[in-house]
């Protein structure tokens, strides 16, 4: 059932998304099609790129003006590259009316959290968030309203962090169809290097190993593994940056991993090998 | 537009399909809605689990007898795993009539034409095929006619192969809808170690690096990396072990771009870091 948005008790009166790529747009959209705030604004660094944004209706307004954005939302979504969103923060709660909400969208949280959920001006929060929606695709052109629904998303309070401001964006999350779970900054991060750093690193790598005269007999299952290897690179070396310690702790298990597979296979090891296998197959049959 | 197979010339009058799992079945269903046979054996170890084949309508009769159904068949497939082909061929072509071709599915090649395609009985060939298609899943309940349409196959003929054998061959893959190229079987196993046998243990690793508390985070970045882990092992195991050394190859030149990786993300150097994420990007996107 779709409720009419007259009817709908919005989250936001105005809502700025800083950053207005695949992520940003589809919350843009996913916002607009539920009807959950009176105005979007859309923040980019480039007010024209934004132009076609506005046009197509996900976006009300579009600016390169973070602060003057600021002034006018009541609550804010950064979905910048993660080296960008604590100083974008703490340059927007300069700017912001009390009861302004910020939160974000960046795929790690420590070293965000750490620079922008304390020291705020008062009645201005902070709370981290990763919603683990994506795609290898790039740019509001391929905005999906759809792209939240059903999928997680992660809230990483801190101690400081108020109970109301908290709620508030777990609210938010839930509104655009999210399931919503409550991490630290640092379980979070620990948790996405096994789950989406590594396996990205892991992709790219594969990807880069196939010889060019044997392209041809790549099939589905060379194409599944290495599908994320397309992400866009300046943003995956972000990510790999910003969380590095995590990662490099997740890639010596795996190297152990195929470490194991190596002796296996050198030794010729049948029952190793078959173990191996196993332990893997179980592991995705899990999922 | 559909031919009715009255109208059809058949490939073979009996075809013996050896090994009645997902790839054999679905080579049944294809042969059948096509109307390239006039009769198709099953053959298996324990015809009892073939009987459903049978009543479905995949295979006209099933025997555990490869002799038997040797004698009857004029074009015999192996479907079995790739360590049981060259014995199975061996065995089957004492019993066959002159004129009868035999080929297989197995995923490795050198091993197997090296066994099987030299020595045999006068006037019956083996001509050595691996058809790229197949699927995480497994047994005949999984069956599809439409498997092998617009996928690749590479048929590995050596230089005792005569040349008609090695067209009927092609010709047989290409009436189920596939597209076919000729490798000798070195060059196969090289280029499937790298497109097939290196991503299935790279998965089958990184699956097993995931920790149990952190499942609920895996996505669809970690779901389609990980996805040909859930293979078989017994049948993953004869293959890397059908295939080791260059398996072991492509596993070092893998290793190198990891350790790449490590090392741009140890000493923070963006630059390294991008250059082998843009590297991985390059690779995927020309697929």
């Amino acid at each position: 059932m779709n409720i009419p948005s007259s009817f709908v008790e919005p989250v936001a009166e105005c809502l700025a998304i800083v950053g207005v790529g695949l992520i940003g747009g589809s919350l843009a959209a996913a916002v607009r099609q539920r009807g959950l705030a009176r105005q979007i604004i859309g923040v980019g660094r480039d007010p024209e790129r934004l132009e076609p944004a506005r046009a197509r209706g996900l976006i009300d307004a579009c600016t390169a003006d973070l602060t003057a954005a600021a002034r006018e939302a009541d609550l804010i979504v950064f979905c910048t590259p993660p080296d960008r969103i604590a100083a974008g923060v703490r340059a927007a709660a300069g700017a912001c009316r009390r009861g302004t909400l910020i939160t974000d969208a960046g795929s790690t949280k420590q070293l965000i959290c750490a620079a922008a959920a304390t020291g705020l001006p008062a009645g201005v929060d902070f709370v981290g968030s990763h919603p683990l929606a994506g795609s290898e695709k790039q740019g509001f052109d391929h905005a999906d309203a759809n792209l939240f629904e059903g999928r997680l998303c992660v809230v990483t309070p801190v101690e400081t962090t108020p109970r109301p401001a908290l709620d508030r964006t777990i609210a938010f999350w839930q509104r655009v169809g999210m399931r919503v779970i409550e991490m630290s900054p640092g379980d979070h991060d620990a948790a996405v290097a096994e789950t989406s750093h590594l396996p990205h690193l892991v992709a790219s790598a594969l990807a880069a190993t196939l010889s060019e005269s044997r392209r041809d007999l790549a099939a589905s299952g060379f194409r599944d593994t290495t599908r994320i290897a397309a992400g866009d690179p300046q943003l995956w070396t972000t990510i790999l940056l910003q969380n590095a310690e995590a990662v490099l702790q997740s890639l010596e298990r795996f190297s152990t991993g195929v470490a194991n597979f190596r002796e296996a296979l050198q030794a010729r090891d049948v029952d190793a090998l078959h173990r191996l296998l196993e332990a893997g197959k179980q592991q995705r049959d899990r999922l």
